[in-house]
């Protein structure tokens, strides 16, 4: 990774550089969540299709939204934010999402997964955040409160008597 | 009950006592419906999860504005309209809704069974208010309806095949 | 079919005539089918409701506005729609929709039988709209691709596991 | 007609039933008035064109919810709302609108003689639902009202001097 | 009072003219009722000036809009409404308002009286219009509810404890 | 007229009196004529109705403010403007709008006159306001500016080849 | 006219080239039409004026809107659109609308005959754009389509009965 | 209290549940409080009754609005949010707010005290929420902000000089 | 110049045919304006394209709302306003733009030039107008200051130091 | 003061410059009146808090508005508008606000103490403006209209009797 | 690629299973596009930073949209539409993009060549969807005419005189 | 500083205290960087004048929203905030912005050296409130985020190759 231009006022730059890894490492699964999201969207079938393909559309947006904040925090650390596909399958340390056409609930059972492993590296970020910059750390608690709520409705199909 | 300060130009200070007494009964009911209607909102689960979460919270809406109109109504009559969750529960004729988590069909069985309850003693209170004053009927008969459109949505659930 | 007042610049009048034709038979499958939804959405029951019973209305709008353009066509066109439903009854070729209050599958099931006619007669009317005047051409081409998503909405809640 | 679902709490069910059709009965009429103006707003011609075909479409706007309405409050009663175009016309105890193409106040004329028999038949229909059911009454009075308002825009085209 | 033109099916003749007499009494009770609104507005004055200048604002278009309602519906009972000031001035039975500039209490307190007797019009208007015609009816009741709500804020200004 | 209570910073008592007495003058012609306007509105008929019907109601909402500007206009000069309706019959130079129900090219006929009188004046008004106070010719000039342009409207109905 | 900067990916400089001048005329006729329409605005006096006054305005907008497609269209093909007034006039093939002052059913008589001409061009530069360029081909297409509903509602008003 | 379902991922089962009864505890309070405030804003009287009334609305929409968060917050946590009024008044330690009519002054008097000890409890959950996790605690600051600007508003009412 | 069919009340014969004349020359700067401000919108090019594209358009809006403006007060004055083409070229004492395809500093030099011409007659115009009638005058200064601010834009662009 | 790089055309330079001088010294006084404002909205306190601290709100907005003027006036007019809080210090003739925390009937006549002065200097900008550019003086003229009207809303609070 | 499980009425399944292929190969382009437009938007620096980071927000839009019609279409035609980042990057035929933080001509020159290449591939996909579907071209048609658009925008930054 | 009125519930007087003084120095730190951003807005020249001129203003807009939040915070810990002028210039530690009429990367470059100044302290106040009150900290974190994202969107205008 190149020297920084600059960094925001008051924060060192070994500081800036580690929050601008963590920060890069969350715009990978970000937008690769939103791919996956939509294709999820894409691609739900079964009896209650059109409830679940519309309940993913919301989050699709605000996941966007979480790319465009965490990569702009990056440039405003004065790194360059890399947010092209390539980069994003060869930086990543997950699987692509493998489900095809497949019935709401199957979707839903493997987006839970994904938000498992998301959600776990946001809080981690978190903490390193916590530690280094109270600016960023409050842009990722915002973030992952919304991902949270958006787990809690894809896990409560699955509570409850069936019908 | 107080004596009422003034009334509404045209009617009578027995009636409008009458009238209140009525309305205060329908404004317990209608808080607590909107809470209860959002306990059930927050508590169901079950793979059509999101298509009924969804589909309360419209009406969760329209009931506060209904205890809204009746409440300003007693004022209107002269008399003071009674909101506090210590009254209610203490001048409630039914009983608490018992339902935690569960299913959206055993939730909509369960809120069909509170409109039985609650639509009925509106048709009452029309009822009276037809035979003392034309405006309170009015304000009753338009809440109702949209009661009754209501649990037409809720009931329209446990008709038909299943799947 | 009493002779054009006028047509479009451009146009020869047996080609417009023919365009009226394929048109007004268009108008009626068009009216035909918003009614159809319309009635299909007072009459979906069962657990899924609330979800198929919203699905429906926004492509009622739409199929209301295609009998718009259709008709406005038709009189660009020098000739008289016909809106009525007293002519739509005698003149259309296909019969009334026969399902009363049923299970929202039922109901997808049978209105994915009338998008089967609907659109393979729409797509025989742009062939033909195709050979004489690629105004007319457009406009069906645009109001079938709403029709196929749609349609896709529909066969979508067949496909997948159940549950 | 078979036997109903259930109804709306604190009414019986022969009164229901009697109910269910006089307004399904409203409901075919509404449905044909609304496609008998959409049939006049693209059949008017003459200096007048533009005023009156615009006047018209707000009215088919009004006319299309009022269907809705009725069938909804049928549904609520626990029958099954008919909505297709062949049942409409095979129930229906009038003719089919007549007028092709003419001069606005030619179809100003034959509307203004539609709503002397929707009105009439309306007003029985309040009349009927005044002894049985407030809320069915106080839905076709709002209808009524804005029907007999717009009839008085259309007939304000036949009084005064000509021009 | 000149023969009416026409009037809404299924209305007799004099039952029309009869509540054309009433409703053009109301006509001129709310045409006076707006102005004396904005003449208050223009004139309260003293330390509570800003929340009653612009409590009173919201009532004036709702009045202006009773107005309006009252006049179209002369109309559609075949008469022509008045709404010209010489003519309001001549008709009326009560006098002009007296206050210029004053306190925001002095004027509430004027106002109030002002709507006892509005209102207690207003009331003997729906009876007689209960007797001949349930639209009509309607129409006064919908008014007379909202200007019983605003009474009420009015009268509320004088009660409780003095600051 | 009793003293002024203050008037604004930089202008003599004297000349707001003056000012004052123009302006309340314009109050009355601006109440007289909202209202003028209103009852052309509800009292127009013949083959153009909807079309001068509609066109009146945007002038009357204009003018409603013009009459609301001036008071308070007056009120900044220290003075109490009047807007009763019996102050205005007493206080205006000017006599009743006359025409009841009547066919839409009368009243644009009667209504060109009233504006005449009324555009007359408030140019007076102008030159006066443009001798004392800037601020109140300004207001003056955008207000005549808009009645001029709806009188061209009215005028325009008078011009060119009958039809 | 100047060698072409650079074109389309995929399209041939020469067939551009013919592009370029084809929408360069349609470009000065949309520039001449929308001119044309606003002086007929401003110009059509008589008893019909407000009708017809307001229905002239929205097409002004479209046909602004269509010489801002095509101007960028030619820009897209690398070539520089000309708008400028002398151009337009030096360049074109017709001359100026010459009706002042006049009835409005004289001016939709003239501006039918425009619209005759405009059209007829239209449907022959689709043809030509049909041979080279499907994108520029469906731009023309989507534009004539609403010049030949305009036209419609144009020659709407000379149909059917006298008034 | 029934064992939790699931928790947010990196949360442990024995925190989340600590996190659990403290948010329930809110979830209390913040329906008392929506409750409260509208009892309130009907039962206000007094000179300055308009500006009170109005100025309580505002907070009960963002009251609600909080119940709502926390409700939510506490099923992600993977437990059962409780919002009937029997278990509200059951659970709670505090009392009913006790005043009916009276004067504005008193009641902000009494909503003042409210606001004490609804703050200060969650003051406390705040700590509590910042040593077990950042996205509950940031809920409750976020929640806590706004209820204290509201506070200050209350208590503006009783400083400086009496009127 | 035909006679005028009337005048504004209070404005005499000649005084309303001098502004006409000088009115009828604003038209047409205001029509050669637009028109070239969106010739030049079309044809900037250079490393500011996209800010000097985007800064041309809302003064196109503007200057068209002025053209209209002013033909509206030509005929307010009862005279016949030209906005055609081929007149607007014939009556004009200025030359067309000349300037195609060029740099956005170019252009900007090019468009300050023009505004010099059309500010400095508008500047006479109010002059003029200021002798004969205060509306027209009133009306000019309003355009011209939008006109004067819009210059500044541009004249901005040539200040400072260069990059 | 530097000279001028350009001034508007038709304008002399030394005029222009005289302009600017008394622009600047309304910028000063329009950045002190809109912070000063703030700070009054800030420190009122007393039974009537929330009215008046509402009513301060709007007209902050509209100086905010009135500083951008003027100050893109004085570019316009080729020079340098100054709006920093150091110059405006050292170069107005007028004191700092005074009053911190205090009951908002002390703030009003602090307040209306402040418009005294603003207004008449504004009149005396408007009277040298007249002579200089009718532009100018038309921007004075309407901010100094808004300025007149809130402060009557301020004097407003000081007549009538005591409450 | 697997069966499809149905296709649109009235077309084949090998001409469905071609237009898939082909789509498939268009959504891996615009979710590329949509990608690298956002990363460039974040990487762009220089003096003229901020109007190009800008400008390309909206394309990002568009492009995101497209990606959806793109893929509901492949649905349409009954396969499933391939939307994550793995499958993107091992099934695409170009290289990912490679610059990172660059001045903005610099980056609107890669951009530029990108564009070359999607819309030639899409010219060729119209031209495939020209044999088989109307609506799948049509679909093609729309997108691409926008992506030229936007190339255009690119391209005139290179034009004309440096500065 | 006098003694505090009251304090938020759950706060120590001296936390509060210091809690004030900090933010007494960042409500003049905000008010200053308004008005500077302002007097930038005005006074930016040069060949990118346009894009410059518009960014800064939604940034004004938020920092007066951030001075609005301060005061009220200092409010809610029961001082009294101090917006005058005078008060800003005295107690302040920083002197005025010095650039006249300049360049916008000059403008840009000063611009850069306030945000450096300004948001080092809003950092340090961060770790104070941090010590004292999660509430107000994490107001001040909310605003510095938005801080160094603008400061980036100004330095990102200094790095790449020039133009």
């Amino acid at each position: 990774m190149a020297d920084l231009a600059y960094t925001v006022p008051g924060l060192g730059t070994e500081d800036s550089q580690r929050l601008v890894e963590s920060l890069q490492d969350r715009l990978h699964a970000m937008n690769d969540l939103h791919l996956t999201l939509k294709h999820a969207h894409w691609n739900v079938v079964g009896p209650r299709f059109i409830a679940v393909h519309e309940m993913l559309d919301p989050q699709v947006e605000l996941v966007r939204g979480y790319a465009d904040e965490l990569a702009e925090r990056i440039a405003q650390l004065g790194a360059s934010p890399v947010g092209t596909p390539g980069r994003l399958v060869s930086d990543r340390s997950w699987s692509d999402y493998e489900l095809g056409k497949a019935d709401t609930q199957e979707h839903l059972k493997a987006i839970d997964a994904v938000y498992d492993g998301v959600i776990a590296s946001n809080r981690k970020a978190i903490t390193l955040a916590g530690e280094l910059d109270p600016i960023t750390e409050d842009l990722l608690i915002g973030q992952t409160a919304e991902l949270e709520k958006f787990q809690w409705f894809v896990r409560a199909h699955f509570e409850g008597s069936q019908a």
